[in-house]
């Protein structure tokens, strides 16, 4: 079941890429688990990967190939993750991406590989290559919702998010996917994101504005606290949108982190991230709710960070919102053993939805049962935590724990 | 299920301790829930608790009981937690060690209070006096199992160790209880134990061996990475012990870490406190397999210890062993998510009982899957990380993951 997510939203095209997915038959036949995405000559793309040490191979040679050359293909695979494979695992991921430049006459460093599914097993390198035709003649610049389908793993539902703004009378595009459902708990990206956008922009404002973006969203999410060995996250700006104001010519490129242009991109880029990484949280193994942690007060941005994610990680927490029980002992518990230096407890407050259930670091005297159960019945639920000590502030997405992660994870092989 | 344990052991008498133990009524009908013991005048007595900040009414209370007096009663109940119940808690924690003071004839402060189950409802005072001649009546050196079972909550058997050890001449004893199945992440002592010994010490000596014996024991384990608000350990002398070398005299007081005789005593202080630990993991909530994680050849100790609770608190690792899957990959994810500086992959190897899985990073040439599976099947299993950075060690206990741990949790309201 995934929260509140109904399908993919409408997704916008963003001129100067091109998506193509075919069935490589990698884990299971007759299933989308290939995808090619193509970017136009002239783009400028930027990424953040996992800083799991046991990084997958394909993780590797993606860094690799992005300080050596602009990407001109990206090449995804489900069903497989490369990670855990060692010397060969390399040279698989690099195999990929010499086909694929065969394939489309470019270097093999323009092709940035990655890959998703089980750990510790050989890349099916034939089935790949032998699919990447396929995939190649489909490509397409309305191939987002096939692409979307095309990473899942263990996702129930494809995830993608799209919007359009208007930066100096341009208006620009900016459209991204995702997949990831278990072992998230991004500490640089999600498994996989794939974001584009057709506004002009350097590429270290590029840079800054993925950094600033995965910062809120992305890095902002848990559903176990296990950091996958593949996440990734893309973003490309095509530079191809048309600005009316310039007679049909090209936007002006953003050059500066300082200005209104780059504001109004990356508030965009942030929401698209955000959207996509809240998706995961829906559709997080087994999950029945989406919990809003929202840590305020806090005298700097990583106490609040601290405490929001002792509450997002535990488990008796998590089983109780699954529960519907409205059991705030075990949320002053694990706010209690964030390790937060001279925590005054008799400050803290804490809300369950509009519902004070904490005041005075006791139950609140106008709580009631009955207010608290109400608000757990929803399926999606805002914790609020007030330290009392400054300030700062920050918010945290997760989902609850139940019967089906236990189930999902005891049969699936991840 | 609890994973290997067939009972209580035979509990040694130790000079000097009483115990009793009444039904009270506190959450249910005529279960045992009330416990006092009795140390004899001139005992010493020594105590940790937890570092959960939200720590719960009797803790704050013991803890300044413990800093004016030496201690003649430990009250103890179930059923009710005295947690996140603000200053009215500690009113009514001082109520009971009132109550307590007055029918034994001493004074309040030298009554400890502990208490244990649900957090964030009003302790029933009355019940708790009420119930207190009766256990009073009852109290008698041979209480030991009696009390094991009164203190116990979603533990499915109770839990004790006891030894005998020579220590000049003298033969010493040393026995213990303890509670605990879920939110077990010691940060100090689990849930309770109570340890006595008939060793003569000085108390800043006994001190120190609680404090070595309880990081070697309960501050190595852990069910679900959540620190208990209850957390207590506390270790009693009471220097009764009769030495055959003197005649029938007490033994000669233990007064230095030095000495040979500390040695013994916290040897078998920690093997007390190590079989009490793993106990609790062994009953842990929905468990089906002991798991001791076993990190070698580590830099130094603490990243020893981050590389095991990253291990250890996995669900993705601990669904796997549910499960019976060799499932290395999770492993090595959770090794690699750990948080080591400048942690080399390509050195690390992994064994699964004496089976390798992982070697030089990858997976083990040797390794068959019908390897790894035998050991899985295994009620108690090893798995041993070999770093590759230098000569330091450490052992963590854990638990897997299973469905009844979501049931326990989300019908049970801690």
């Amino acid at each position: 079941m995934a929260v509140g997510l109904t399908g993919l939203p409408d997704m916008y095209r963003v001129p100067g890429i091109r998506l193509g997915t075919a069935r490589a038959g990698i884990k299971k036949p007759d299933r989308r688990d290939l995808v090619i995405m193509e970017i136009a000559a002239g783009a400028h793309s930027v990424a953040v990967f996992t800083r799991n040490a046991f990084c997958a191979a394909p993780v590797t040679v993606a860094r690799d190939h992005l300080s050596l050359s602009s990407p001109r293909y990206l090449l995804i695979n489900t069903g497989n993750a490369n990670a855990g494979t060692g010397k060969s695992g390399v040279l698989d991921a690099q195999h990929c991406c010499d086909a694929m430049a065969g394939l489309a006459g470019c270097a093999a460093s323009e092709v940035l590989p990655f890959s998703t599914g089980v750990i510790g097993e050989s890349l099916p390198v034939q089935r790949i290559v032998a699919g990447l035709p396929a995939a190649y003649a489909v490509l397409s610049a309305t191939g987002w919702e096939d692409a979307a389908h095309g990473i899942m793993t263990t996702d129930t539902v494809a995830k993608g998010s799209s919007r359009q703004v208007q930066i100096d009378g341009t208006r620009v595009t900016v459209t991204g996917i995702a997949k990831g459902s278990g072992m998230i708990r991004p500490d640089m990206a999600t498994m996989l994101a794939f974001i584009a956008t057709d506004a002009a922009c350097d590429v270290s404002v590029l840079q800054q504005c993925l950094s600033d973006a995965v910062e809120k969203s992305f890095n902002r999410i848990t559903v176990d606290g296990d950091t996958s060995t593949n996440d990734a996250c893309v973003l490309v700006a095509t530079g191809q949108a048309v600005s009316s104001e310039r007679d049909g010519h090209a936007q002006t490129p953003i050059t500066s982190t300082a200005s209104v242009a780059y504001q109004v991109l990356c508030d965009a880029v942030t929401a698209v991230c955000t959207e996509l990484a809240q998706a995961v949280i829906r559709d997080g193994e087994g999950a029945t709710k989406l919990i809003t942690v929202d840590v305020q007060g806090g005298a700097n941005d990583a106490e609040c960070t601290q405490v929001a994610y002792a509450v997002a990680h535990s488990p008796l927490v998590k089983t109780a919102f699954f529960a519907c029980d409205p059991n705030w002992g075990r949320i002053v518990m694990a706010i209690g053993r964030a390790g937060v230096e001279n925590l005054d407890v008799s400050r803290i407050a804490v809300y369950l939805g509009d519902v004070c259930i904490v005041q005075d670091g006791g139950r609140a005297p106008t709580y009631r049962e009955e207010l608290g159960q109400q608000v757990m019945k929803q399926a999606e639920i805002t914790v609020r935590i007030m330290l009392g000590r400054g300030a700062c502030q920050t918010q945290v997405w997760t989902c609850d724990f139940s019967y089906d992660y236990v189930r999902i994870n005891a049969e699936y092989r991840s």
